[in-house]
């Protein structure tokens, strides 16, 4: 482990203590368990992982544990494992699973990990479901899946999910309409809240979301509903906005999880503007890796340059750079250095 | 004009007094009062009529005239203009008043007119509207536009829809997922109908949709509902089992209206396996006629073989019928003359 | 077994004998080998199965037996498991290869079996067909997944989907786009036939279809292009229409096979009357079964009828029906059944 | 007139004389003949005005007037009217007739002006650029609309488009499928660029695009094909590095038009540098703005604070600022003016 424990307890919020039963129950010996479900007081940055793959294709593990140390050596405050960015769908089941058990056996527990188990069906999604949560995962996130088509319908879905999943499994909500096509409204989400303690966290990457956030929040307040917690998404691009507006953290995978980090204690200690101007010098290239389509791509391009993956291929489907990607990172990565080195 | 007033006066039903004020006030003096407006009561069929075209592409309004005479003589208890199957977006604001005067003036009052006026924006709606309800329209047609993603905004926009139309329009809301995207719950239509007195007509053409229409049936009445109009659409590839589930009619266009009138009468007078009879022997042509994208070239072919359109023309873009296309419609018409002459 | 293989083995056209190597080779011994590939000669009737489940959900191995056994007794050329109408996004991967295997047990070469493997990710995609053709299967089906927006994205997966199962695996193509958003134009097909000799079949189910069928075979011909194999889908809604613009059968799941195998059979002596006159009187329940949506509920709910499912039950999310549906298929069917006593 | 004509002559590159004949020997004499039309040398930036409204709704031509004019100081090379940002599809075809009109007699030549004429008909989308081209517009824009499905169809479209504008009018092509849904790929594009002339700008907004655009710019080195003008959209979230892979500008309305302008400017004198650190301490705000959409209502209320219009309103259906934007918008303005005031 390449980290402090002492340091990271104190950067993991959210957590409260296993009950027994539910899939957890059934957690075999190799799994190592983590003693910790998520609820509602979740907060901070949960990294979204990179799944490394060899130039071959294969299912690279070194470079996993080195990328896991890695966040957590980055103060990071959880781990989200198989999220769409984690390649998760270009897996097979086993793979999926080896990759759950090496990350919580590594983490043992220092910092909370969500895995992601969207699936077109409910029965595989359950049964990843019941793998994860044994192996000590501290929650699940799915994504309504694509074809969802009215309120009635997702409402419908949400629910179906959570009886599949059983009633003591942390979930983390993902509201991903770029991606799914499933459209969360604000009413929607609060009936669910209502409906399904297990909901603990929303991952809010609805775009335009600002003043859905807002409205989530004033609402819950108005309503005295239970206030989840809400990480945000969208590849940070509007973070500190977000974190003014009553979000708790961000659940994104940015190739300097350091500065997710920095920018969010940064506002916990009340200095916003202070916070904004770390942010925006990174803005550049947070701009650039989140582009749909190629912005994974880079990504792995920045922790391979940084040392951390020893490739930085994706299985296909999947983006590659060129020659002129890679110029034109290199002005970007050059041009945040000088901007750093120069005190921002 | 073709055909029997005193015949056809009992064939429109759902027609009540047109109170003054609003869009109609300002009819203009060519235009004909048809004195009545679209109330819940409206039942029968609704022919959604063709808009003619030359071959050169204009517009061609004397087999306009001998179409609308055509759909009167068939018997048919309304006449709908500009529906998607009248290729609405591809003619001008001016050429659709145009066919919108022209049709009125012809039809006197006979039935009532429904306008479809749909446009991707409001004040193109509002102003089509209000050519229509001037020119003696008994109501506008509206499918709510492609992007809306919630129940909450679809709602929205019926509601803004509405205000801009001027509350004294009855309202068709045409409910065809299949063409827009936009999903309508049950429960929305409900709260729709709750709190839009102007909707008096839901055309329904969700697919599946058996299973809407008896819910919301089964919604009206349990909730002591008002009792809107139903009049089923998608090509009548589901008329008579819909007709037994509580629609009051159809809105469609096969190239066969007689056939609708019929089928309908017969339901009306509890002879339904008369009316499945009659039906399933045009089933073929029916289930041929519906097929999207090739669909209307083939009505407009029937329409111009049985002498009513000078050409088939569709203006672009739109299907043309191939040697393939008219050798198949060949085989198909003589089976369903052999079927009929042998007494189905 | 339920069928006679000496009138079966007549019936099974379009096999080659296996050649070696690929995932075929690492067939394990519990797999029984059919010994035979499908080529671009296959024809006649590919019957979609259905999967069937008890009443709380678990696969129901029986019933899978039986109905497996039905449609050998039916006539099919063939079967193709795990397609849409197989609810295969709704098992495990240890549940999907139960029932491939089972099954090639089970029929034992008696007719080839064609396995749907579409997965969101390439890396299941092929194990799966590892595990299909390993166990016996003539063929496996894929759909391009949705998200595929140019020709050239379309082209580029079905290439990389080829590399990804080896190219001595034979493929069905399925053309979906109602399911897939992935709309497949006649130049790319013509474009993968040319690439990608492992093509066998093209499962055709577009909608509008009829022309492209048309535009398929007459440009094979004009560019001497390799003719391959192509299977009707959409319910059947267009069965002998396509038949007579060169489909060479039909690979759908209606709930009277042997109707789909009269129907082939009539066609192919010669008598497209009679085939149509058949086909007509099952249109009403064809159009009624081809419904999006409940349409599978509705086949499980005849099947069950007909002795074969223990249960019609679907797993969530999927329709049930109510006792309208009943009773409208009570009608349906009970017009049907005097139509055929009527000699149609 | 707020500028300075000569100053502005030096900004006006891509034109070319008009010739006679088409939709522009109609003009008539209330129109104010441009004298020149887009040729594939455009550059520079071509602002996309706003469209703006009374609190009340109605168009507020005295904006429109001040806005123009503010346009044209800040040092646009080109003005855009009535695209997607410009609330095109929320007129009425008199409304946007005005708009055209009256801009085009302002500018007086001073500028190119370019109208967008999408429509989903081909009917109004030619009567409308008859009409801007006989005002004196110096070209149209179209975005192929929803609905086009294969490369085939979109190739098809955009054919029947130039067909139906005839082939003298100069056409910027909008590539923009985030927001239609249809997909260029650079082979398509590369097609339509030697079959069609007219073809003189490619508005660039596919996302991720930076790829393509290089793909683009390299085809036609290779292929040696016409190299026509790409200017790029997307809010210029992109924008000084698609500058360094070949853009030619930027079709887009930040309510900054001044900083589009000198970032331009700042790259051709190739102070590429420069260009980026003067982006960069703008990019909070643009990706900001950029926000779809929320982003156009931002937009508006910056011009209403800057002076320019008298009012921030869109029409509905249309976002409307709350307290919580208004008061992040006053934060970020802020932060911009202190950045700006050190020296960036």
């Amino acid at each position: 482990m390449h980290s402090n424990p002492a340091l990271r307890a104190a950067r993991t919020p959210g957590l409260r203590p296993r009950s027994g039963g539910g899939p957890m129950a059934a957690a075999d010996e190799d799994a190592v368990m983590a003693g910790h479900l998520l609820d509602e007081s979740a907060k901070g940055v949960f990294i979204i992982a990179a799944t490394p793959f060899a130039e071959n294709g294969t299912l690279d593990l070194k470079s996993l544990e080195r990328l896991i140390g890695f966040y957590i050596d980055a103060g990071v405050h959880g781990i989200t494992l198989l999220g769409v960015m984690g390649e998760a769908p270009k897996l097979t089941y086993d793979e999926a699973r080896l990759v759950i058990r090496a990350t919580l056996q590594q983490v043992a527990g220092e910092v909370p990990v969500v895995v992601g188990v969207s699936s077109p069906g409910l029965a595989t999604l359950a049964a990843l479901t019941g793998d994860a949560m044994s192996a000590g995962a501290a929650a699940v996130m799915v994504a309504p899946p694509a074809g969802l088509a009215t309120d009635e319908q997702t409402e419908g879905y949400v629910h179906q999910l959570c009886q599949a999943i059983g009633a003591d499994v942390p979930l983390v909500l993902q509201d991903y309409p770029q991606a799914t096509g499933v459209h969360l409204s604000v009413a929607v989400i609060n009936r669910l809240i209502d409906d399904l303690p297990q909901i603990r966290i929303l991952k809010h990457e609805d775009c335009p979301g600002l003043g859905k956030l807002s409205r989530l929040r004033a609402s819950a307040l108005r309503d005295r509903r239970r206030r989840i917690a809400i990480l945000i998404g969208n590849g940070a691009l509007y973070y500190p906005l977000e974190l003014a507006r009553g979000a708790d953290g961000a659940m994104t995978g940015f190739a300097y999880p350091e500065l997710l980090v920095e920018v969010y204690d940064r506002f916990r200690a009340g200095r916003e503007d202070d916070a904004h101007d770390l942010y925006d010098a990174y803005l550049p290239l947070i701009r650039y890796e989140q582009q749909p389509g190629i912005g994974l791509a880079i990504r792995k391009e920045i922790l391979h340059r940084r040392g951390i993956l020893a490739s930085p291929t994706l299985r296909p489907p999947g983006a590659r750079l060129d020659a002129a990607d890679h110029a034109e990172l290199d002005r970007l990565l050059a041009r945040l250095e000088r901007r750093v080195a120069a005190g921002l």
